[in-house]
């Protein structure tokens, strides 16, 4: 069965209401289209855990900085909306920007720092976009759980954040990333990628490797990681390298010394691509895959 | 039937699920308890929109800043139950300090400069805890309907533009303020007044007054409409004087000219109180009571 394609904060609310009605859950993946296996692996994963999957599909113009890709990020409704009927997506939330943002929004969400760092620092007011789209999209759908991409990190440190001091009834669940066979995280922007580009980005997640196998070797020093990490990111020339950081998975900030679990998280620009990636890393090598697979052994929060 | 005190997040929910599944429309008042008949006609504001009332008590400790009074802040949960009793008030939402905020908050909300001027001016930060306790009390509540009192004006523009912004989907009513026989605005801070100071007080209605006789007399310059606020003001030498403003009700800046009906505030400090007031004042004299009376004419938003 195809998915209901909704187009307006009323007519969500009204099927929402059906769903509350009848007693239904909803899992709820907010998207910005363009859709790939990552994430239709999150539809699956929020299949898991509600009665119903609601996708949102919304190019957030207020997380895209001046000179960023809004303008060309690939937008693809029928071809999106056909993945998700495969997956039995029950309802597809497709705004158009103006009913979204029917005047320019006066409210403005921060984090406190934690949106400054990382892809914060080379992207100012991303975070703050994102921040303000997904209270207004958690206000529109209110689903039970919603599912978020380990390949987004930062995003879901801050997205967790957001939920618990402002106390919003919806459960965080971040799932794995997934990759290519030769290890490079899929994303929307992969598409920009030449095929010499393409050749180079696996050193994006080697480099990961490079630190995880640092930390589950003893290196307990943050500095050191993050030179192993470097260290295979220069071996790719065409890399323009935007950060290589071993960090604390709650704060974002280096640790004093590795005593647990750190988050690795690489930056780069690739032709005319950014790329992101980032695994978890622990000393005892035991790495866990994502942010609530560390919750859930107990390592977090 | 006296009403259910509940002092944790997770009770909360568990009655609010309750009131729910049994298609109760929940009207909520958030207060800081020192209940006076201002909040009582809240109350029976939230009786008449909602098929049950819940009230919060919490002397939110993040919208008061330093050397203000939130420790000498009247407290008394059990004098405010027994007057939330005789009002029908279903549930009391009185959370500790630590169940709020169990962890210093992260996150904040911004209002792209209506948190700056007039109230904002002298209270840096205020507007912004009172936006974060609000988000948090919302969604632990999830209330149909929200009551806000008229006498709070810039708090009301602010939430209504926070609901705007964000989606929440809350309806927020605001409620006339309710008066002493003289004309003084009810407010748990006038317990801080001393005899002579409480004889003083009147004059901030006063010179709301005289603001309105120029308003409906057809000044059309903001500047000249304060100056008449601010001669009643002056006659009372114990008033020190902190605003007193003629602005649009929705930008909270002064209009260019007065062509519709604009907001007249005036705050000023009294002894050990600080005490602020405000009535909206119409070109045609027919004066609406309360912001929410203006949408109904037609004439905001």
């Amino acid at each position: 069965m195809s998915p209901r394609v909704v187009r307006t904060v009323a007519g969500a609310r009204r099927l929402r209401r059906e769903a509350r009605e009848a007693g239904r859950r909803v899992a709820f993946v907010p998207t910005m289209g363009a859709l790939h296996e990552g994430h239709l692996a999150l539809v699956r994963r929020a299949r898991a855990l509600g009665d119903e999957v609601w996708v949102s599909i919304f190019v957030n113009p207020t997380q895209f900085g001046p000179g960023e890709d809004y303008d060309r990020y690939p937008r693809d409704l029928e071809g999106d909306t056909r993945l998700l009927e495969r997956e039995g997506v029950a309802t597809v939330f497709a705004p158009a920007e103006r009913e979204m943002y029917p005047e320019p929004p006066a409210v403005t969400v921060g984090f406190g720092g934690l949106e400054d760092v990382l892809c914060g620092a080379s992207r100012p007011g991303h975070f703050a976009g994102v921040g303000l789209v997904v209270l207004k999209l958690f206000h529109i759908v209110e689903p039970d759980v919603a599912v978020f991409g380990q390949k987004d990190a930062q995003q879901a440190v801050l997205i967790r954040r957001l939920v618990a001091d402002l106390d919003l009834p919806v459960r965080i669940e971040v799932a794995p990333t997934v990759r290519e066979g030769d290890g490079l995280a899929m994303s929307s922007r992969n598409r920009y990628l030449g095929p010499e580009e393409r050749a180079a980005a696996p050193a994006l997640y080697r480099a990961l490797q490079a630190g995880r196998r640092a930390v589950a070797s003893g290196e307990t020093g943050p500095a050191a990681v993050e030179a192993a990490m470097r260290a295979v990111l220069a071996a790719e020339p065409r890399l323009g390298v935007e950060y290589a950081a071993c960090v604390d998975p709650r704060s974002l900030q280096p640790p004093a010394g590795i005593a647990g679990p750190v988050l690795l998280a690489v930056a780069a620009r690739l032709g005319g691509a950014r790329l992101i990636d980032n695994v978890l890393a622990s000393p005892d090598g035991v790495h866990p895959e994502t942010l609530s697979d560390l919750d859930r052994a107990g390592g977090f929060r």
